[in-house]
């Protein structure tokens, strides 16, 4: 009897909006494929593979051209994710003997792994030890993730949807704080820790009419309080209203995190760490004086498809397709990613990384795109960012709430599967 | 020579995704009217009318429908607010001398203040000072308010939107939570400090698959910590991902904030107050020990235009038509409202109340409409929330970012205007 030449997907590491439209795009391609026989997912990431829940995505999705186009327009992990770190091969073999038993038992031929930087190190990790046993098994690495932050590709998905929030949150939040007739200082407190990425895309949210944020500053460049104030001032002195974008992990010249300057103390003297922009705060209310407030955007920022950027969407789908694409046409232990050829109009091509040149690498904005002031973003970088937010899906909203594909449908079918296999 | 009749209109208090469309209702059926010569605007609410900065929006809008459609769409508030508190006219009655001044000199027939609880009040002093004063003048009250917190109405403009933003924004963030197969706690801190209406609208986000938030606490209910970790460990025995939301007004027994038990403190000893939300993080981090992450939600509650309610536009949008037909008709000392007809379909008439009715009072949640347990809602209060947040507005995007009304505008035709006057 011959052995099923079957795919297996699985998502891992921090939610995107547009992760499930990478799996959107795993499934379109491999769906049409003859090739193809059984498309499994493995819940919650690699820990899924190991402890053996596997959904069969071809049931659920196979033939349901609706429901692969909702799963395409749902925000973070339609198969649920996993924070694990494979061991070295030469310090604990277990997992990995345990992986490749999964994929023998299941009949995988290919393997799909959307993440970011520690998922791209168990794409690796897994290549290696394919490779080493002679194992006749496709590994490809799917990249997301909203900090930017992969080596080798011009950006990555996730980011360009998340640059679009914190852009038009911005806009909002400013045409809130031009109301009163006040000085006002207003901060506003970005993800990414390590890189900049996320709150250099606070630019885009300038326009004809509001220079907000007026000051950006970016965890790549050292932080010095005495500096922000007099940043500050010097802008107080023209406007009224000052609206500032930080980067959580900014830094400062020992290279501490600034945010763990800020403690917070409850009534039975207990301890916890709070963000920059808080801490921030209380600087400014002491030396300046003026109104100030900050805002911490939450999580959001990784999923609200409500305003997600097509364009990110539609690469996220590609990038998805393209790596069932390389798979199919023999390349392993890959990372597919995307390549800008042009940037007016805006052109991409898709393309293969070695996944050993990716994996546990970070891009940081370049400090040539920061303004020698250290408190702004320059316009090559602005150039950068803009194509990546153009263009808004169509989302379904259903008494009131976006309509999102509904997560119960995996276990429901989970169920059928185990009742068959 | 004949006096003119003119119409003055001002937006005063926190702004509202909304609070624009009944600015544009005003003007368009203002701008209908020809017994109607011209329509100012004042900028920074009451303070604007004593200050003499009023801006000529006939000029600005008259013949101009796209620009009066793009301020409908437009969030928080085109002339600006203000925070201002007129004295009781037997303690100071300077700022009555001036205010009416300025309505003599610009031969106001009309006004229209659009505002809240203290904007009311306004309304209320200056209409008694009319009467009082023998003055010709219609003074009109038009709500808005995100807190739904105006009596003799069915509800307030400004609430749909906001309850839309809560209730999408807790769907999203369920999904993003959903992810990890880990025992997590997320606690949602939403505002309206004394009512629950906001808080009470994230029920709004539990659909067919989702029912987060899981539990739902507001400021009219005592709140007990002790309660509250019973809860937490009551839902942690049947599921995975407890999703929590918190009126940022919860008090205790003694009816102290629950927040004001949070300080921060940071490395000088400076202290700050911070939310209740990660107050109450703090202690589920203590006392149960799982993965537990707090959000605050932010000024997008009341400023999200790309994810507000067009119900909530549309009747906005109306009251501030029916403001000046009402004025037309001879009413005066009123605030417009809306009544709800029916629920199914949904339906409301608007109405008109006598103004001292309405000033300084403030509408809770009916404790029948809060569960027994005092950690959930009842239906009844989903089915009254329930057709606020139906529908979506189409939003212009440029850019990637929302295309909003440039506020620049105004200044612009200020020049103009002073340069005539």
């Amino acid at each position: 009897m011959s052995r099923e030449c079957n795919v297996l997907v699985s998502q891992s590491g921090g939610p995107t909006t547009v992760i499930n439209a990478s799996l959107a795009g795993v499934l379109a391609r491999s769906l049409k494929e003859k090739m193809i026989n059984r498309i499994y997912g493995a819940e919650y990431g690699i820990q899924g593979v190991i402890n053996e829940r596997l959904v069969p995505l071809h049931q659920i999705f196979g033939g349901n051209e609706e429901r692969l186009n909702q799963l395409k327009l749902t925000p973070s992990m339609f198969l649920g994710s996993c924070r694990y770190r494979l061991p070295h091969m030469l310090e604990d073999i277990t997992d990995y003997e345990r992986i490749f038993q999964i994929f023998y038992k299941y009949q995988i031929k290919y393997f799909f792994y959307i993440g970011g930087n520690d998922s791209m190190d168990t794409v690796d990790k897994l290549s290696d030890y394919a490779k080493q046993n002679n194992i006749d098994i496709t590994i490809i690495g799917i990249p997301k993730t909203i900090d930017n932050d992969l080596v080798e590709v011009d950006h990555t998905p996730g980011f360009g949807s998340a640059a679009k929030y914190i852009a038009s949150s911005i806009l909002e939040i400013s045409h809130d704080t031009y109301i009163y007739n006040t000085k006002t200082i207003l901060i506003v407190e970005i993800m990414g820790r390590n890189a900049g990425w996320l709150t250099a895309s606070a630019a885009l949210a300038r326009n004809g009419y509001s220079r907000a944020p007026h000051l950006i500053y970016l965890p790549e460049r050292v932080f010095s309080v005495a500096q922000f104030l007099q940043d500050l001032n010097k802008q107080l002195k023209h406007r009224q209203h000052v609206i500032v974008a930080v980067s959580e992990g900014l830094k400062d010249e020992y290279g501490m995190y600034v945010a763990s300057k800020n403690s917070q103390i409850d009534q039975f003297g207990h301890v916890t760490l709070s963000g920059v922009g808080k801490y921030l705060e209380g600087i400014v209310q002491r030396e300046i004086g003026c109104k100030v407030r900050s805002i911490e955007l939450n999580v959001l920022q990784r999923c609200a498809m409500h305003v997600s950027s097509l364009t990110d969407i539609e690469e996220a789908f590609a990038l998805g397709e393209y790596g069932v694409e390389a798979a199919l046409m023999g390349e392993t232990a890959k990372m597919v990613g995307l390549y800008r050829i042009a940037n007016d109009p805006y052109r991409v091509s898709y393309i293969t990384i070695p996944i050993h040149k990716v994996a546990n690498q970070e891009k940081k904005v370049p400090l040539e795109w920061i303004t020698p002031e250290g408190n702004d973003v320059t316009e090559d970088l602005i150039d950068y960012l803009k194509p990546l937010i153009i263009g808004e899906p169509f989302i379904e909203f259903e008494e009131g709430i976006p309509k999102y594909l509904k997560i119960k449908t995996v276990f429901e079918h989970k169920q059928i599967y185990q009742s068959k296999v």
